[in-house]
């Protein structure tokens, strides 16, 4: 049964399904949040600006959680999409890269307060290594291979320039990383059986929004001509 | 003739086509740093992981830019991407939140060499007004509206957190801001036809990273059973 399971929502699941999952556990906590503890599928599609049939199916992709005529249960869906999404274990963390993004990240509180536990960060300037940021100790990049030796580590975050960023990821990998948080402006060489993968391209992100400014401000144009 | 391009560029390019130009940018952008003139399409579809034709359709949709036996001319087709997404233009960029995000945004160097020239930062904590980061002075977000009558601006970086971000995403779009480019953990409540939005968001990002992680390592243990 449980093989029947791995099979279905490994493969089955549409990337597009998984993305928006996490968007439903955010919702679900703010209505949480607030103390709602049911809601209709019309209520939370509206709230959300997707259809109630998109929810249904969405959520049907792993068993389904709502009753006929009652709606949601707002906390049990919460904790079943973070049980889908594995948030009800804790993740250890290393960050690579301690400039302004890698240093964001550690100390953005949110992270620690939800599962997910920085323990070092990594930099290759040696006059960064020994100090403290976020209350997290900041090492050379040479002794990862030590650390992770030493340390069990689940998530790692890529916050380096591109420049090199594939030599670390294969240090990371070989040491038995299997998800990296890549914030470097590139996509990496890696085998995707061994690793994970999710990318925040900063950069690319910005020139879709760009792209969309320079739509919008034509049409406005087209418009008043 | 105009007309014409602004309907087929702003209605029927799918977002997944706009989404992947940026990559065609970044691509050709190193190749070009590089020193390499042409490429095949064969040979970009390799380095890109996606199919030759995949790559043509996309740039179909702006007019196609290959020859025949020739392939690409990296450079020509660098600029005309990077015309099509408008980074032929330089635009302003305040950032609202000066905490630890908003200010890896403002000294991101990257941003200000490819024509994106942050002019200043906003923060609620009357303690960081006054203060300058990343050579950019931080101001109260109270003088948001008389800052933006005086200095025409492109985009607003939304890096505070969701409570209070639809408030302040009001008073930018009241103010003539176009573009939000927002960090912030929520889905802005805005209208669509007067101002473009591009979310970053980051817990999102990293819990579909979980997810597939846990994929992973239940499909290892399926393997190793």
């Amino acid at each position: 049964m449980r093989q029947v399971y791995e099979i279905m929502s490994s493969n089955t699941v549409p990337s597009a399904v998984i993305r928006r999952m996490p968007r439903y556990y955010r919702y679900l906590g703010d209505l949480l949040s607030r103390g709602i503890t049911r809601i209709s599928s019309a209520d939370l599609s509206r709230r959300m600006n997707v259809t109630a049939s998109q929810i249904r199916q969405d959520l049907n992709h792993f068993g389904g959680f709502g009753q006929q005529g009652y709606g949601y249960h707002v906390e049990t869906l919460y904790n079943e999409i973070g049980h889908i999404l594995g948030l009800d274990q804790e993740y250890r963390v290393i960050i690579i890269g301690a400039g302004n993004l890698g240093q964001a990240v550690a100390k953005y509180t949110n992270f620690n307060k939800r599962g997910y536990k920085v323990m070092a960060l990594f930099d290759s300037d040696p006059a960064l290594a020994g100090t403290i940021v976020g209350g997290n100790p900041v090492y050379h990049v040479d002794t990862l291979p030590e650390y992770l030796s030493e340390h069990p580590t689940d998530i790692a975050v890529l916050s380096i320039p591109k420049v090199g960023a594939n030599e670390v990821a294969e240090v990371l990998i070989d040491n038995g990383i299997q998800a990296i948080w890549n914030f470097a402006s590139l996509d990496l060489q890696i085998d995707p059986g061994k690793v994970v993968v999710e990318n925040v391209h900063l950069s690319d992100s910005l020139r879709v929004l760009t792209y969309r400014l320079k739509q919008l401000r034509e049409a406005e144009k087209g418009t008043a001509e």
